[in-house]
């Protein structure tokens, strides 16, 4: 299996990416990695590890899309970044996955033109697993489309259904519908309207869920359209990073508070590793012609060689036949 | 001053409710409360506590709205229950304010049938002030609407700032537009046409707000449609609990981390009093012509008797004047 990486993505590259890529070859059999990004830059960082050269090669790509461009418009104008090479590799088949920690809206653009949608399927949607407390959990659509139908959240539904039980081995997994209320009518006319759809298919579907119940990991795949869901993303993030640093603030002080803090110290780590969202690697962009997987921002080499692996599993289960075959079913 | 009270509202009512009023009005002077519901119940409650008679009165409503019935239908059906009684007494000025912590889809519907809009509020919001790491916020609209038009949010963000100035005491207070990206032209139609408003208007207005960024409380005033109000309220809620829970029952598990746990018992206290939405009392119902507040549905006494404070200082700044002043002056 061939995987492109661009090089250049996330707050801490190249470095984190070569270091992810260095790890995971060691680690996993049969894999091949292209590294996208000006060449020169790449064999200065890969130069520091001793490797099996013929694992990793680099492909020369002399322009980086920022985080605070015009997504579409750099994609279209910079094809010769980094993100945009790694994605043509998947498009000529010279690659079997793409991952990046690039700018989002950039991926996400990318994959849509370059990779292209699967046929039939009308939205891809950004889907990232996250810790619950009970279990895993995936908010699909997390922000690729701001404005969805009620069809695309059922289309959403699905793919979430594949993709828990063929990477996360979970089967038949549960299907809820993030709304603002748990009775069946309420919400606004997107929510109303998919609740009727989906309990019309052949799902686990359990109803609405309301985003309070959301961190429990009870049910396993949420539904929303994309600015609910990146909503639900960032509240996530935003609420736990607020509380550990006030905590930490208070932890550090006085001399009674230190030594509680470092008595609870395996709390805190364990509560960090449970809650780790690098453990199941990047979110992957579902509805694309090819495995294409949005590795965090701040991701470090771990997190870079879990999307690895993800991408592994991924095309091991072949998620995307998966998909085709399921879209094609209900076409006909 | 005379404020109605729903004495069926909330988890743990009417004892918390009664108990509410009866602190309040030993601590605010010129203030007389009306306690809606059954009249035997409520009586044999109050005869538990010695008070001036003077200061409460019971007016009896023999029904009561249930959190699993249809908002509009049962404000609509049950005209003899405790809250549609509260709302009844503002209407007629036999009252200048209502609480409730009962069914927020009845009490907002009801204040919208019996209370009324004040004239040129297209849409009133629910407006809960929440603490942030740096300072309270205020996100308006908090589920009072599922759908919203961009000028709506624009009377939100006055509405927000009118309250922020004369309740919390903050001059000029922040503006921002709960938004899934910080650039201009990201969101979808609401959020994109609204940020356009919002920049022409003579606020304080920083810009689209990434969610992630709310639970600083940076920015004091947060505008956006009520699905995504509600979405943001209930992670703040959810995740919060997720995140204490989880780490109550690790610092449970071993003699170390209880230690570690009652080491550190001062900084969750404080922890808990820094973050404690009842500091801040109950919602108000923004838009209304009258001064209607939710309180939480699992309020206690304190934040019952907190909502009380805040209806006292919401009349005495006549905040529902000053809403009328700037929609007249708008509407000119």
């Amino acid at each position: 299996m061939k995987i492109a990486i661009d090089g250049m993505g996330g707050d801490h590259s190249p470095h984190v990416v070569i270091e992810g890529c260095i790890d995971a070859i060691k680690e996993y059999n049969d894999i091949e990695i292209i590294i996208t990004g000006p060449e020169e830059v790449l064999k200065r960082e890969v130069s520091k590890y001793s490797y099996n050269s013929e694992k990793i090669s680099i492909l020369d790509a002399k322009e980086i899309i920022s985080n605070n461009e015009h997504p579409v418009m750099a994609i279209r104008r910079k094809k010769d970044s980094s993100i945009y090479r790694a994605l043509e590799l998947v498009k000529k088949d010279e690659a079997d996955a793409v991952i990046s920690a690039g700018s989002t809206g950039a991926f996400l653009a990318g994959a849509t033109l370059v990779v292209g949608r699967i046929k039939g399927v009308n939205r891809p949607a950004l889907a990232p697993v996250m810790p619950g407390k009970n279990g895993p959990f995936m908010v699909i659509d997390c922000g690729a489309n701001a404005e969805s139908k009620p069809n695309n959240l059922v289309q959403f539904a699905k793919m979430g259904e594949i993709y828990f039980e063929n990477i996360l081995k979970i089967g038949n997994p549960s299907i809820g519908l993030i709304n603002i209320g748990a009775e069946e009518e309420k919400g606004n006319e997107l929510t109303k309207e998919a609740h009727k759809l989906l309990k019309e298919c052949d799902f686990n579907f359990v109803g609405n869920v309301e985003p309070r119940e959301i961190p429990t990991g009870d049910v396993n795949v949420l539904v929303c359209d994309g600015f609910i869901g990146n909503t639900v993303l960032k509240m996530y993030e935003g609420v736990a990073q607020t509380i550990f640093s006030t905590l930490k603030d208070e932890i550090m002080s006085s001399f009674r508070t230190k030594l509680g803090g470092a008595l609870l110290k395996p709390v805190f780590t364990k509560f960090k590793k449970d809650f780790d969202y690098k453990e199941y690697g990047g979110a992957a962009f579902l509805g694309v012609d090819g495995i294409c997987i949005k590795a965090h921002g701040s991701s470090d080499s771990k997190a870079i060689k879990n999307a690895i692996r993800q991408a592994v599993t991924f095309y091991e289960n072949d998620i995307i036949g998966k998909i085709k075959i399921h879209i094609e079913e209900k076409m006909v």
